[in-house]
């Protein structure tokens, strides 16, 4: 089959943020990814494949197009594409229908950069934390970058954007668990209490946690340097911090 | 001052680690870096900078070129560059005379993405780690990727390239503090005795430690998922393993 060339535009037009959302579709590409993908909750709409690669289509119910190398490389966002592309619907999440109270959940509050993003969701899936709550100013989980960096992660783990200091205020009303935030001036997380069931929010890059969702956080915690010497870098990359953040909550557990 | 077209070829040159080596310099961009490396132990060699930029070199023992945003255009290995470009001395360390057995000392067999060593390095920076060892196969710390990836932290760390075997082997026979590595079937580490001394080696991306270095490893320690069910990530990066690795170790000093 010869992929057409309004086909290819739609495909490559999936990589703005606007497109993916007004269509509900992202693009993982990769043999691995998309294995783990039709291995999950996730529903795949189209895979593109070349003819190395063995996949039927018979016991799914999705449309399989066999394409050519040179139509790949039309398509792919990779630097050097592969031989599977799949189309895979953005899945949609009634938060009021997610049980935020019964474990810990993470919440990032305007992370930007993607390869710091994908690095998060796949941390959360690592210690099994099953939710991500992200700002509507938080990067797109489901740009082609973050799929990629994630890793197959963004299968085990629901992102899920929203109005987060009115899920917070609302999760303040609901029960006594804490949330937390990454502060300068926040106890040192290794002597602090941490409970295994609360909300963790991490900020952006530049700036930190908003005003608006420090005044919603219960509990400050501060990650601090084991530097002797003042030759230390300043600060910690979120990614990192959450995986120390993470690593000290779970533990305890 | 006009940059000639040899200079422009020179300054280009370094991007190659052959040249870097050859010459003994390295490029390091933008006006934050440039001031962390002109404050530390490091020596600059020459400056390049647009007439934007306040510096003057009268304290300073080196070469001073204003140039045009053009030049600087011309220059720069940054997709959008800065107002400032250095080159400056790359390190030579006298391995028999650093001090491996009075602290904490992070090894890299082989970690080949830049981004991961450029974090390893200000990783190691936050936890007070002064010195890496790595292969000699282990990425460049000083191609201009790791360098703006670890913000400064080149500066504060000394990251050594030698035949890690043989330095391990040494190690071993001038005392009895252990050689942790990360291995699947290692101990949990939050559970296992860490002692604030030693060394704690990290292996390659794809495939972890190789068979040379294992056999001198004296505890094989493993960062454990947290994840209920099967639907978890199957590995943890390796700078993420190393931000939990470092937090555990020093959390008990």
């Amino acid at each position: 089959m010869m992929l057409s060339k309004n086909s290819i535009k739609a495909i490559n037009s999936l990589r703005v943020k606007k497109t993916r959302n007004a269509e509900g579709v992202f693009i993982a590409e990769g043999e691995r990814l998309v294995e783990e993908i039709l291995n999950s909750k996730l529903q795949v709409k189209s895979i593109y494949k070349t003819s190395i690669l063995n996949i039927t289509s018979k016991e799914f119910d999705f449309e399989l197009v066999e394409i050519t190398d040179d139509e790949m490389k039309k398509i792919s966002s990779l630097s050097s594409h592969s031989n599977v592309l799949a189309l895979v619907k953005i899945p949609e999440y009634d938060i009021s229908k997610i049980d935020l109270h019964n474990s810990l959940v993470l919440a990032l509050d305007g992370v930007q950069d993607p390869g710091n993003l994908g690095t998060i969701i796949r941390l959360a899936s690592w210690f099994g934390i099953d939710t991500i709550l992200c700002t509507n100013d938080t990067t797109d989980a489901y740009s082609p970058k973050v799929i990629q960096s994630c890793m197959g992660a963004i299968s085990m783990v629901n992102v899920i954007y929203c109005n987060l200091p009115e899920i917070l205020k609302e999760y303040r009303t609901k029960n006594n668990l804490p949330i937390y935030g990454a502060f300068l001036e926040g106890e040192d997380i290794y002597n602090s209490k941490l409970n295994s069931k609360g909300i963790v929010v991490m900020g952006n890059e530049g700036n930190g946690i908003s005003p608006e969702i420090e005044k919603l956080i219960t509990q400050k915690i501060h990650i601090p340097s084991f530097a002797t010497n003042r030759t230390a870098v300043e600060s910690l990359n979120v990614a990192m911090a959450t995986a120390i953040a993470c690593s000290e909550f779970k533990r305890r557990i």
